[in-house]
């Protein structure tokens, strides 16, 4: 079984020392009562704890047995149960609700590290409190007062638990032709009907009710995605004193046989004529559903680290202890610990340069949609929006990436199911595809966040960026700024080409965007150390793994420049027949 | 379930118009009477059926029903007996064996071709004749007569199968450090002891008795890697008359639980006083089975190749039926095949034009080991020796990235086990880990192949490809050489570095000259559409994928380029506690 401990030194770094969000907690009135940098720290260590003594042990079992169905009713793994029980009782699933309804009013930023570590610990798990977590999001920002008081209590204590119901069997990516219908009736409230497939979470048997957001289309619904509306369905409609009543129309006809997180519920739910409450205002459910779908898009970037973390801390401990072949030894019949090998030391920093740069860059993004959020900055608002399908994309991408190559480490003993590393392979794939793929991540980057405002915020973000590296011109800079130089003259030029052109793109541009903005997440570390109280013990750890993304990582960049300058008209040369 | 049809249009192509090897064929006095284009064709088609029809469609029983080990017995899936029942029958275990001993004494550019479909079908099934094919290989070169006339009639025809006995617990890249030893008795045999891990077929039902090729040490053995023999060990020593006789001291401990190739018995083995013979030389045993590993090495490209052959065929299938969003429709209502996509185009052409160039190598590289062979040309043996490595660690990679995109193209169908695309990505990973990790692969090129010689096999060559670009300047000729000039200026850059620097820039190097020599089978395609027999059907085709890999693949070699001109220094200073 592959082992993990919370990586709380380097958590704390990021929010005291890169970020400086102990200092912004006490600038914010809504902030500063709740939580300084030692609350933070003794949350960390309490979620840690849960973490590596409730789940990481089990997890493979988890893997093992997974979640089944039987006569409608989804059995999850055994320790589940007891592992949320304590994020119940510990008051974890509050962590970031509304303090109006019983939440813990935590920053977004503090959420996501303990997001991260409930993703190393477990990916199938996480999705339990995780959809919840979204659910509640989007029913804070749209649903009415009465809806509010009587669903997010119970949703926050983790009583209740969510779900978000939107793709059907032919409606994906495409939600606007989705069928699922919504019939008015006399009560005020809509009577659902239609089969919705990949609900996650969909029907388990960690809580007594579990609340259903749905996309559905009203009578009187425009065609296409501008038709679509947001209910809200429970399995239990609450009686008159909000407690689980009457059972819903809504059940879980199978589950599916997936490559990994096993012990996550993937359900095929059948709605017939179950009872749903519009929430927002009809046909502006997708609307009201993104709220949702950004939130949880940030959480798969927490995927992505969380595995690619847990895949490094097992590959490192395993280059440390296995021995083959000799570097500096002389005795044939001796060998040496396999981290001595270059290609060994390659592999752990790559994984590792790319890990600690993703922490920095989810902790940014975090503390921007904290900085919206209490401050009404639109500019951070803006730029969370931008960063988003990159903290959902790239993190994934990197993650999976991570675990292969942490995988690859281990040689044959990282294919056979004992280690536990091809375990995370599989388990973290799937934040590359869900939540939006990667690919519509890039289309949404490159259209919607870059193209459509012609590359507004971006370019203004790499100013910004370059002002910064001006006034504090610490080592690495010049590399970076010939990058970000590089990268204007490409955004200019790709916002001058038609939408076809851009879409074909989208993904290598988002890329490499990326690479860049992980350059500067090591200028961040870089100029955190020289001011920091966290850092006497890592300076050099960190120097010299910034030395080394901007030596042996951020290069490849070229390659991406290189392939974008190029023209992308041959790929539309290609008839069906071609392929 | 994944469905698949054997590429012959591209797979007769390569031989006979890319590389015109039915004319060499025919220029061969060993190979002219046994076969031509026609009989080539029909050997492909009648390996295709048996592909087709008996193992593709059971694919994925064999996944989940896997190898079953009970009371010492290891049971393979029902279907596998059937099908390999029709390759002995066919003659197909013995199509590249040695015609002095039963073989069908078939050239390996045609053998490669039916491993390729095999692969496609069943990675897993493909190594039971794989690994006999292996065998025979090293006995063919190393064993005495007598052990020849012994064993190798009925390996080619099936009827016993082989293995390659090599890894133990603490030794596998490491195989001088290996404790299993053998010790001689009076008869001229010897007694093996030790156990050893990771056997592929190591025991199964479809043979009645399995020859294992064993390292071991004997007594007087110098110390490390030049103290190995290699050992014949029957699962039955032969009787008197050559069948089956007495039961042997190896027995099978455990099989492995693994991420794929379910279907394949990965055993641990024991030797306990079992009786074995010695195949060559005292302590020249590695040496030996490098014969055999040269040949597997080959065979894993294959398995990248085959999966991600049959990745691609069901990601197109499924991208020109699955409709989402739309393209050039305006009802809202209405969606469009996903393939009118820019970035769908973009991943399947990624794959499309990686397999063909791969393809394109496969003939190549098994084209210069016959004419090592039947023309005992010393400068194609080197080069077949300088590509190997590149063979079994870039298509691999390659193969892995082509099931990973295909699975993507899929969205979330592609992560649920119905549609067969998560296996195709869990079985071919394994490529990349066994027969040397393509770590090993990378240091093996860039040390003994490329530095060794101080670049003299790799430099003529490119410089032989330079002339033939220079007489025949097709379109792109330019672009190729350009980046075989970048790539001369920075291998001589490399060889006067210090073994060191070279093995922490292997891999990216190895990649590097890779994505440079699948440049040059592009240039090959296109030149063969010239003068082709076969390509009037695809020569848009063609010319288009050549264009996308010039345009849109081959320029991340800048990636590459920029990388490897780094100083690699960095990963040195890291201490142990640094990571």
């Amino acid at each position: 079984m592959s082992h993990y401990q919370a990586p709380l030194k380097d958590i704390c770094f990021n929010l005291f020392d890169v970020w400086q969000l102990d200092k912004y907690w006490q600038q914010q009135s809504q902030l500063q009562e709740l939580i300084e940098a030692d609350t933070a720290k003794a949350i960390l260590e309490e979620a840690a704890k849960i973490c590596e003594q409730q789940l990481v042990p089990f997890s493979g079992e988890a893997d093992k047995h997974g979640a089944q169905l039987k006569d409608g009713k989804v059995t999850l793994p055994q320790h589940y149960k007891i592992a949320y029980q304590s994020l119940t009782e510990g008051g974890w699933t509050s962590l970031s609700g509304d303090p109006q309804y019983g939440g813990m009013g935590m920053p977004k930023a503090l959420s996501m590290m303990v997001d991260e570590m409930l993703c190393s610990a477990d990916i199938a798990f996480s999705l339990y409190p995780g959809l919840t977590a979204g659910a509640c999001v989007a029913l804070l920002q749209h649903a009415d007062a009465t809806a509010k008081a009587l669903y997010l209590p119970k949703m926050y204590s983790g009583e209740w638990s969510g779900t978000m119901c939107l793709t059907e069997a032919h409606a994906g990516s495409d939600l606007g032709i989705m069928r699922t219908t919504a019939k008015p009736v006399d009560d005020g409230s809509y009577l659902l009907s239609g089969s919705k497939i990949f609900i996650t979470a969909g029907e388990h048997d960690l809580t007594s009710n579990i609340i259903h957001l749905v996309l559905a289309k009203l009578p009187d619904a425009p065609a296409g995605s501008r038709g679509i509306s947001l209910f809200l369905v429970p399995k239990y409609l609450p009686d008159a004193s909000g407690e689980p009543g009457e059972r819903n129309g809504v059940s879980v006809g199978s589950i599916e046989h997936k490559m990994g997180i096993n012990g996550s519920a993937t359900c095929v739910l059948s709605f017939d004529d179950a009872k749903g409450y519009l929430i927002g205002e009809p046909h502006r459910g997708l609307a009201c559903m993104f709220t949702m779908m950004n939130y949880e898009r940030l959480s798969m970037g927490s995927q992505g680290l969380g595995a690619a973390e847990r895949a490094y801390q097992n590959a490192l401990a395993y280059a440390k202890d296995r021995t083959q072949g000799r570097v500096t030894e002389k005795d044939a019949n001796k060998a040496e610990p396999i981290i001595g090998h270059a290609d060994v030391r390659r592999m752990l920093l790559n994984i590792k340069a790319m890990n600690e740069a993703g922490r920095t860059f989810a902790t940014w993004v975090a503390s921007l949609l904290d900085k919206a959020k209490y401050d009404n900055c639109s500019v951070s608002a803006q730029r969370a929006n931008l960063l988003t399908p990159i903290a959902k994309a790239f993190m994934t991408d990197q993650g999976f990436d991570a675990c292969v190559t942490a995988q690859q480490v281990f040689g044959g003993h990282g294919y056979v199911k004992e280690w536990g590393m091809e375990q995370l392979v599989r388990d973290v794939r799937i934040a590359q595809i869900y939540e939006g793929t990667n690919g519509i991540q890039a289309a949404d980057f490159m259209l919607r966040k870059v193209a459509a405002d012609n590359g507004g915020i971006l370019l203004a973000l790499l100013s910004e960026i370059k002002t910064e590296l001006a006034v504090r011109p610490i080592d690495t800079a010049n590399t970076l700024l010939y990058y970000i130089a590089e990268l204007e003259v490409l955004t200019k030029g790709l916002l001058a080409q038609d939408l076809r052109v851009q879409s074909a793109n989208a993904c290598d541009y988002l890329t490499l965007v990326s690479y860049v903005l992980y350059g500067y997440m090591w200028y961040k570390n870089l100029a955190a150390l020289q001011s920091s109280l966290h850092a006497e013990c890592f300076i050099e750890e960190k120097q010299y793994t910034a030395v080394y993304y901007f030596e042996r990582i951020l290069p490849k960049a070229e390659g991406l420049l290189a392939v974008l300058r190029c023209d992308s008209a041959i790929m539309d040369k290609f008839a069906l027949d071609h392929f």
